[in-house]
Formats: structure tokens, sequence, C-alpha cells
């Protein structure tokens, strides 16, 4: 048996989210199909962690055994050809039999696309989060630095989560505005279910001059979903990179 | 009676092509629908020209008559909720009623964009073409002003093309690499069927060195299709701008 990492993109658009469900179209299960039909079997999969629907993968990553004795290159070349088009392995590594793709995550990174167009762009539709109001980038960047260090979460976290501890590190905020277009990203130790949605859309109303950036240290305080701002939507988030020890 | 003039963006990807087809899903269908919806009625529009399978505009344009009295910015929201979210309305302006957005064409401009990387892109898949080949674009625009001017472009023509006259005046090319991205742009007083795409087939060849830019002379003098390259995909290709007198 060998235990094998991979690095994948894939395009939300048409997912239901990453994680297998009955119904729907998620990539787990394209994942997971992908791996049947080169082992003629049923092989298990573990994900970093899950994505939403209509959420971007650009370095999405999952492990899994396997007994074929395949070398690197030949599993990405064989993976590609057994997925579908909107999904896209970059690596694949193999790793020692004890690495966990979720346990052993030491932080991740999030970036989130934003279109300050009020003009509909067929393009950026599924890409970006059309915002068309003028925003002030210093005063979002004054907010953000509120959410660096270590802090509970709960007021930026789904009231949906069955996470008991909301406690979580932001490493990096970084928000860079290049034309019409504002790119968000965030490193951190973890992050809550919708919780950098919910920054953003916070953000988005302090950069909007509907909030200030002192309220977030009480937003904060409040550990109360209900006093954050609304969850941007699915379709501008990109889970961008998982990082690991070595 | 009033004579609309329509300016529309679309994402080709999950159309069969601009014009009405027994079957598929096209452009026009969803444009004569979202009329009907509006008219109650049945109402006949005229495209600048065709575009085929999985081509994008940017920038097409239609005209119709209508008997409704709506505002040109009325008309922008009216048609934006009617259509579906691939296709987006980015102008309206009222004309004189001899006013034909195919009959008085003064110019067009398409673009073409290819992604230079081996790497497969699941956010670029059907908007540029993937080509990773290493290029010399100096080559290709010692290429390209052979195609300047006036000539017979039978070459450059699909075989299916039931078009008498292939003379055409191409009055502009200009290619742009940027990175891993090319960008090529093309303004002429009209395009035959095929005629960007296997221009754009043909200029990667002598990027690549596979031809000399010397041959573009002959290749236009042989009058037969089958000299010059393989018509590149339609995912990376886009109608840009349609040119009219005012």
């Amino acid at each position: 048996m060998e235990r094998i990492k991979c690095t994948i993109s894939y395009d939300g658009t048409n997912f239901s989210g990453y994680q297998m469900q009955q119904k729907d179209r998620t990539v787990q299960f394209e994942i997971e199909r992908a791996l049947r039909k080169i082992h003629k079997d049923d092989i298990r999969t573990h994900a970093s962690g899950r994505t939403d629907a209509r959420v971007h993968a650009y370095g999405q990553v999952f492990h899994f055994d396997s007994p074929l004795a395949i070398p690197a290159l030949g599993w990405v070349a064989a993976l590609n050809s057994a997925l579908p088009e909107d999904i896209a392995v970059r690596r694949v590594e193999k790793v020692h039999s004890h690495f966990h793709a979720r346990y052993d995550v030491v932080s991740k990174e999030y970036r989130y696309k934003v279109l300050l167009n009020g003009r509909d762009n067929v393009f950026a539709r599924n890409y970006m989060y059309r915002y068309p109001y003028r925003i002030d980038v210093s005063t979002m960047e004054a907010a953000a630095k509120h959410f660096l260090g270590t802090h509970d979460f709960t007021s930026f976290c789904s009231a949906k989560s069955d996470k008991e501890n909301k406690v979580r590190t932001i490493h990096e905020i970084e928000i860079q505005q290049n034309g019409d277009e504002l790119l968000f990203r965030f490193v951190g130790n973890g992050f809550l279910y919708n919780m950098v949605r919910i920054m953003v859309g916070t953000l988005l109303d302090v950069g909007q001059g509907r909030r200030a950036p002192a309220d977030i240290p009480a937003i904060l305080e409040k550990r109360d979903r209900r006093y954050a701002s609304k969850t941007a939507p699915g379709h501008g988030l990109y889970l961008w990179q998982v990082n690991y020890n070595n």
C-alpha cells in the first residue's frame, strides 16, 4: 500500500460542494468515481476539509491509499484522464503512511474575489462577487487588523456549525485593489463554517462606510452570528492552498 | 414602432452558437424568448452575424423593432431581467428605422485568447485555448503582417462557407504576450466562416517554428483551405466589438 497526497483545482460552479451527498454532484463523488475506474475497486479519500456549493479550489488536498505501484507523474496523468474537466490534479506526492490530509493541516489560505463594477460581466459571473458600490480599501484594512491573531470567531461562523471550539488564529489578511477587481487573502490555522465569507461580507460593509473598523472587536466580543454582516456568496471564494509540515 | 439597437455580451460555453437551430440552445433563441416575454408577441431580431458553438461575445450587436415606448435604460433592465445569466445587455440605443445590425457593419474586432501553459487550468478551460508549446511572438508578428490589407481569404475560410466573395480587408492585427497569456486582436471589414480561428491556428504554427512568416503569402495565393493550418478551437474566440458609422 502506498499513501498518495493529491493537490487539485476545481471549478465549483457545477458542484454542490466538496463532500459526498445523497443526490447532488460533488467533487468527492467524482474523485472516488475516477479512483474506482483506475482500481476496479472502492477507494476511500480524505480531504483537508469541505468546501460549499459553488466555492472553487485552486489547491485542495486529499489523500488515499493505493495498492497500485504507479509513479507520481503517472498518477497525475491517470487521474486527469479519468476526471471530468472541471477538476484537475496539479500535483501528486507519495507520503508516509501516517500522513493525514485533514489532521495534519498547519494552515490554509483562502482568497475571495470581488468585482467592483455595476455592469453585468458574463465571464466573471461564476468566479467573482459583483459588488457595484464605492469602497475604501484603507478602512477595510484597518478593520481587517482586528481579525489578526487568536480570537473566538463564533460571530463569524454559520449558526449551523457543529464545531464546539470556535477559537482560531489568523496569521495574515491582505486586501488588494487592481482596477475594478478586489482580492482578499486570508491565511490562518483553520477556518470555521462560512467564516471567510462572513468576514468578507463584514469588511465590505466597512469599506462602504456602513460600519466602522472599531466595530470588529465589538462583534467578536458578542459571540453571536447575528452581529456580523451577511455571508458573501460562495462563487467568489477559493480554497487557495493547504499547508503541511514539509 | 421604434428600432432598438442592443449591444450584448455572452458566455458561449453553454450555447450551440448564436443562430437559431432546431434543437439546441442558442443565443438568438434566448433573446427572442426574452423579447416574447416582454411583448407577449413574437419579435424578430437581426444580429451583426453569427458566432459558432462555444464562441463568446463581449460586444455582439442586434436590432429589433418594438411598439413599446420604453426608455433606453428601461430596456437594459427589462432585457437583463428576462435573459438567462450567461447573456447580458450592455447597452441599448434607439436608432433610425433604416439602421440594420448586419448590413451597416463598418468593421468588426475579434479577440482570441491563448494560455501558454501545460498545467490544467480549470478556470480558463472554457475561455482560453491551452497551447503548452514555446512560441516566438516576433515571428508571429512578422507572419501576421502578410494578412493586413485586402486579400482573397479562401485559404482561411471553412470549406463549408457558402459566401461567393472571399475578399476581405484586415485593418489591424495585434499580438500581445502577458506572462503565459497570449492575446490576438483582429480588426477588419468582415470575417469569413472560421477565418479568425484558421488565422490563429496558422500563426501558432509559425510561432512554434513549424511554418515561416513567408509561407503566409503563398498560402493566400493557393485559395485552398487545405494549405492553411488547423482551425483553433472556438472557446478561445471573442466577438469583441462591432463598429457602425456614428
